[in-house]
């Protein structure tokens, strides 16, 4: 058998699954932060392009993906699928473990696939500018890359601590011709108002988005764009789901398990959805969404409407959530680290369709470093949560000839400072303590 | 006409092939540094394994790549074949450009291709453990990944400014398993008493291949790999062209213009060498071997025996050399800073098969960023000189329907600091003196 099932460029799909249609009792829709009200379309056409819009409200399970968009996912896509034989040997389990490689993006991560139809949308409704937060940097990154190909200006607000430490991202952002700033940064309100009091503060995602939608809030040529979360982007990470279930076929193999990491829910939902007909068919998939012990939403938090972000200026989202003032331990090296958690996975998680379960991160750079030694690529920090589920899986029972599959989201290369902290003890397992959720989950806002 | 022409791992090649009993009028032998007289096996296998010295001294034009090497080549090969639509819209030109991206492999380059076959062989003959030397990096994470595959141990010196200022370089080789150490190290004669006298010094190439000669010289456990200019380098880098030649196939294109940039070599040698039956055949094929204007060992080099290190303890090598004490300005960021030439190469240019131009490192940055604007990745600097030979040689006629292929040897994401440079301004151009290269070729060995 081949190790790579790829497809030819002709092969991609060319159109979108949208699994909100098919979620069992639905999802329940976002609030206005004021009203506490339903939020239509007018009120968010303020920072987001209609093509959106429409795409996050659509009850259409096929979604066309346009031309101009798929030229450019051409770029790299359709990505590869892996069978992980070297892997498979040194774990000594008869599992078959399957991953998609969705590191061969230009900018290293499945980010890249809805920033490209994010400025499509925003560009063909007129939008010059584009801005956006980022933290660990995949994002902002994948942003800058799309808007240098459709010709739209891009404003990063980078946390100030990512903007000290990850100097290699933002110099990929500055390659694509993107505006970065350290956030909080002078160039908004919110960002003076927080410079003024801490001068010092080390930022947060929180602060950054709340940045980035104040400056698109105040400008006419300008939306904002988010990387995660919303349906509209799970819609665009589907494409991996929906190349995987042709590859897979092409294998001569079906999956018993499917995970992925979840952060904002966006890559693991991309892979998962695709397969939830089948699920709703009858076949019997597990899903498994792994996420860090020390931001454990889905495992630990609750199935409420929140915030998305600490200044309580975005829509209410019904989601699995810590609370939006939840802040996760600086211990911690990869992303995974948001307060709550995309409305379609806490969805399905609700209706016990998802299982997620929590790992600690030592054992998730344990598992980065076998993955680079057998398989050859280093993942991501982030990609090592899900590798660790695969790993979790396939050594259950080694007699066990499962087959499993995984989301391989992105390549640890620019994020090597991860590892070296773990190489030199500086990293530690953390359990966020019930008490401590207990104290951001009594600020949920009162429905 | 798809964008990226892609194989399967079943059409990947089976046998590399070499080039040598097809260059007009031969290579000359290497020859022993002490007796000036040709070279054998016998003395060379203290630090090469016979499998590879075969390979060096073969005249087969086709080698059996061994099923073992094929199995992790397929990691990541075959690379595709992109057309770089994108930048001849740019560019305004007719002419059709195709690249390779050897980029894909898990470190970031073609590096990988000969690292796998190397451990492979040394592998077999028993050896527990190489030593390599290595400046930017990209040779040294290659062959760590190799050895890991192996279970080989592997020990690298690497130039102490570049293990200074590379710190994610040195990350991707601990991830691997392999031992890292600044050159000069305090673990050899040569490093010792180098360090005695310049205790700052930041190193050299020159100074870390005498180190690892000397580690392998001194264990019997051990031996030696280099990453460019020999032969067997050569040949196991044929693999780029040879896929490259089934692509253009099936893309339904012939290359009027193949280019590639030269450092030590292998990587232009690699995609130029399977169409030269082709060209001694009678195709008309213009092959262009881009180099800095830095470091111009081709343009304003000698033809000569000379040593491929500083302390003049390597055999005497054939080919095109600014003296083995050049000594490349600090002002050039990239790689590509070797004072001598594959002999492969160096024969290709004698006989008027391989053109060889200059670049200034300026034009090759700015190539490199419209690059990453255009199809969207980030070349290494290395490879913005292969980028920069491209866009010559489209831009030389707009309306010249001409066909290139250019090699991309690699992407950049771990070299950004380069860039960072471009963007502060602080890389300047360098014409090379001819007074200062006379120099240096004055104290080429005297055969």
């Amino acid at each position: 058998m081949n190790k790579k099932i790829i497809l030819r460029d002709d092969e991609m799909p060319k159109q979108w699954y949208n699994v909100t249609p098919d979620i069992p009792n639905g999802l329940l829709p976002p609030l206005d932060p004021e009203t506490k009200q339903p939020m239509g379309p007018e009120k968010l056409g303020a920072v987001f392009p209609m093509g959106l819009l429409e795409q996050e409200m659509s009850s259409e399970r096929f979604i066309d993906i346009p031309e101009e968009v798929q030229e450019i996912l051409k770029i790299w896509r359709p990505s590869p699928l892996v069978r992980a034989t070297n892997l498979e040997k040194a774990l000594g389990t008869k599992a078959k473990i399957f991953f998609k490689n969705e590191g061969v993006s230009p900018v290293g991560s499945h980010k890249a696939n809805s920033a490209v139809a994010q400025a499509y949308y925003n560009k063909r409704e007129g939008v010059k500018r584009l801005t956006t937060e980022t933290g660990a940097g995949q994002w902002g990154s994948a942003l800058s890359f799309a808007t240098s190909k459709f010709g739209i200006e891009c404003k990063v607000y980078m946390v100030r601590v990512s903007f000290d430490q990850k100097p290699y991202r933002k110099s990929m952002m500055n390659t694509y011709g993107a505006e970065i700033v350290a956030s909080p940064s002078p160039d908004t309100n919110t960002g003076r108002r927080i410079l003024a009091q801490y001068p010092d503060t080390p930022g947060s995602l929180g602060i950054a988005i709340s940045e980035a939608l104040e400056d698109a809030a105040t400008r006419d040529d300008t939306k904002y764009a988010l990387g995660s979360v919303l349906n509209h982007v799970v819609l665009h990470q589907s494409i991996i789901g929906l190349e995987s279930k042709k590859q897979m076929e092409i294998a001569g193999a079906y999956p018993d398990v499917i995970i992925g990491c979840c952060g904002g829910g966006s890559n693991f939902a991309g892979m998962a959805c695709p397969w939830i007909p089948d699920y709703l068919e009858g076949k019997k998939i597990k899903f498994v969404g792994v996420e860090p012990a020390s931001c454990p939403s889905l495992t630990m938090g609750k199935l409420a409407y929140d915030f998305g972000d600490v200044a309580q200026t975005t829509p209410l989202l019904y989601m699995y959530t810590l609370g939006h003032d939840f802040i996760p331990p600086g211990i911690h090296a990869g992303g995974l680290r948001y307060h709550g958690m995309s409305p379609i996975v806490s969805a399905m998680v609700r209706e016990n369709i998802i299982e997620p379960i929590k790992v600690h991160q030592l054992e998730c750079f344990e598992a980065g470093v076998l993955f680079a030694k057998t398989e050859g690529i280093i993942p991501a920090p982030e990609t090592c949560h899900a590798i660790r589920g695969a790993i979790i899986e396939a050594t259950k029972d080694l007699n066990d000839p499962k087959t499993i599959l995984f989301n391989f989201s992105g390549h640890g290369l620019i994020d090597m400072a991860s590892y070296d902290k773990f190489y030199a003890g500086e990293l530690h397992n953390y359990d966020y303590p019930e008490e401590e959720i207990a104290k951001s989950m009594a600020n949920l806002p009162k429905i």
